[in-house]
């Protein structure tokens, strides 16, 4: 049955880096508040020290750290109070010799001193602080730029952009971030008998699955759908919509229309549409082998298996890669999770094969288990947290070896 | 300087799920492409069978397995073709014995037919179908309710939407899902020093970073920030923004304001807006230990430190799971992956310490680096992944032994 020649899954995403790299997305400046999720277009360096300031970690008292050697709760210490710092004011006091002032946690330590005792080693007298314990210079200070200085680089270009980086950027200051436009898609829905998800089933027709899952999934991610549709298995219907999704898009998914059965004449549509079209028909995958991948003009092209299951792993295995290293160039952009296969698998299929797995367990380690269902559309989708490979010159997989999981988000 | 009495992370948790778990939160219905990230409202179960009819899982021909026992290259069977079905379209064709009807990956098979021959183990002369080798009763067809059956639970009510669902509901024709909704947050900055992230800094002032981080982290879980205000520490603003954000809110979350020195004013105020007020003035965690926990009428109040690593430890180690498996009753929420630790840590401080980290390698195992930073903000903000944590009954952490990383999102 191999009429067409499939080729290894590493490949093809160098056929598409090669194809693709030099594809540039414009940079756009959004609201902090809105760029969780998103790219940055730009790496941050710091405009500033921060702190701008001496602060104190600890609600105490400033000091000399030399005036104050050897002392202790038997034989304290006196200083002379000479006034205190506000948490959010400036100061200009200055500790001299034999001098001391009350600084609060996060407050300004003034000039002059360099170090600050905790205040339950303190006791005061009028004007006069006794000091029970001595501190090394410098303790309970984080001096000026400790956190970053200025020209440091906070966040690299291509991170992307998590909850925590939200508070780094805060704290420099960014109200608003410059982040790579999102990746425009289309998902085109083929097949005679795909019919809409609301739609009551006649015999033979199926639902159209795939635009939900491949929509969510996309999205996830931070792409951008901007043209769906679901065509019939008719020439000129698909070439338009197909016309239509590639004017407008970075990226388009045709879901169905890959197998070689009766559904042949979407590699022909493509080719029809622009150069270089189709270049590649088959990727040596399992489930995903009659993965279509192509390019007309500067958008990539991807027909994907019709099978639910199927369509996903080819998209997170191939397409997302893709988007997320080709296109917006990530840095760090996979989440895997380890865990020991909780089954055995034999295998010699010439393909790398994935399985879609469920987490057991996690104290300490995960077990991962294979998700049944033999059709494997709506059980495999409900229950698995991910899936995991298993390459072509693996004989097979142990139980109790170790995996990758790669996590559904 | 134990003005407050501590209470354990796990402690304050089991108090918190007592005093709010018969808290109730209306279902809502959503569009099914707006339900990613939402928790499900409600059980779903299958109201059909899928599939609804018998489909083969190859391109070939449906047969009687009895008819072509013992077949071979050598000795094919011959079978009359009687005619084949389409994808999405049903059939009327009956296959008796010694008759076949061509059946496509995915298209019906016909009544009758108990098994499908791949098309590569058949030839075709006129009406008659060669057959090259046996199969076994039900080999490549998936049967009625082989994914699931009437009545199946498919997904729980509790369950966190991720991507893999949504196609599983669009499988079963769900065009629209009952969610909980969400949960309405308020977030009050407090403290004379805490100025807008846009104001450059004079002496004393830090930015409102806190205001940033928290929005993030409760949007990436689904919550709601409706109320959001910067208080000076002056009783009559915090006491009125305060109460508004009760009126309004499901959880308040004060950052700042909670520690000993200068603010000692929060508590009071939390305690003139309802019964019972403060619950805990104190955690075992560290960083976070001045956390406040609180219950006006039916609304949580958290009273954060101000600094932001410490206010995102407790938000993350209390009120993310107080919202998430109190509030909204999330079944499996947590996202944890298992390191080494690349560092060793000596520690008895009584308290549960956080550490956060980022993770490298990762093949096979990853390693939990400590994010340095004396003073933590946004050098441990810019390059964490997650955080673990060192139990108090722990003497400290050994290098290479394995722990748990909670991922931040």
């Amino acid at each position: 049955m191999d009429m067409f020649t499939v080729m290894r899954r590493n490949t093809v995403l160098e056929l598409l880096e090669k194809n693709f790299r030099d594809k540039t997305f414009a940079r756009q400046k959004v609201d902090l508040g809105q760029s969780l999720g998103r790219v940055m277009g730009q790496t941050v360096f710091a405009q500033e020290n921060v702190p701008a300031f001496r602060r104190s970690t600890v609600d105490g008292y400033a000091v000399k750290a030399s005036d104050i050697i050897g002392c202790s709760d038997a034989m304290p210490a006196f200083l002379r109070k000479i006034g205190e710092t506000k948490m959010g004011e400036g100061t200009n006091l200055i500790v001299k010799s034999l001098e001391t002032v009350y600084v609060p946690t996060g407050g300004i330590v003034p000039e002059g001193a360099d170090a600050v005792v905790m205040i339950e080693y303190t006791e005061i007298f009028d004007e006069e602080v006794a000091i029970g314990r001595p501190v090394s210079p410098r303790e309970n200070i984080i001096g000026v730029g400790d956190d970053v200085s200025v020209h440091d680089e906070v966040i690299g270009g291509g991170t992307l952009i998590k909850t925590q980086h939200i508070g780094a950027l805060a704290a420099l200051g960014m109200a608003s971030v410059d982040v790579v436009e999102r990746v425009k898609v289309g998902i085109l829905s083929t097949g005679d008998e795909v019919v809409d998800i609301q739609s009551s089933l006649k015999v033979g027709e199926i639902r159209d699955v795939n635009a939900y899952s491949l929509k969510a999934m996309l999205t996830s991610i931070g792409c951008e759908v901007v043209y769906q549709d679901r065509v019939k298995d008719n020439f000129d219907h698909l070439q338009g919509a197909l016309q239509k999704a590639v004017d407008l898009c970075d990226v388009v998914l045709i879901s169905g229309g890959s197998s070689v059965g009766a559904h042949d004449m979407t590699p022909e549509i493509i080719n029809s549409l622009g150069e270089p079209g189709v270049l590649v028909h088959g990727v040596a995958i399992k489930p995903g082998k009659p993965t279509i991948i192509a390019k007309n003009g500067d958008t990539a092209v991807f027909g994907l298996a019709g099978h639910p299951a199927s369509c996903i792993i080819s998209y997170k295995t191939i397409v997302e890669p893709f988007i997320q290293n080709t296109l917006l160039k990530v840095k760090g952009s996979s989440q895997t999770v380890m865990a020991q296969s909780g089954f055995q698998a034999h295998m010699s299929s010439g393909r790398d094969v994935f399985y879609m797995v469920r987490l057991e367990g996690g104290s300490p380690t995960y077990t991962a288990q294979p998700v049944h269902g033999k059709s494997g559309m709506i059980s495999l989708l409900s229950s698995a947290d991910g899936y995991i490979e298993i390459p072509m010159e693996k004989e097979g997989l142990e139980k109790g070896e170790y995996v990758h999981v790669h996590l559904f988000k």
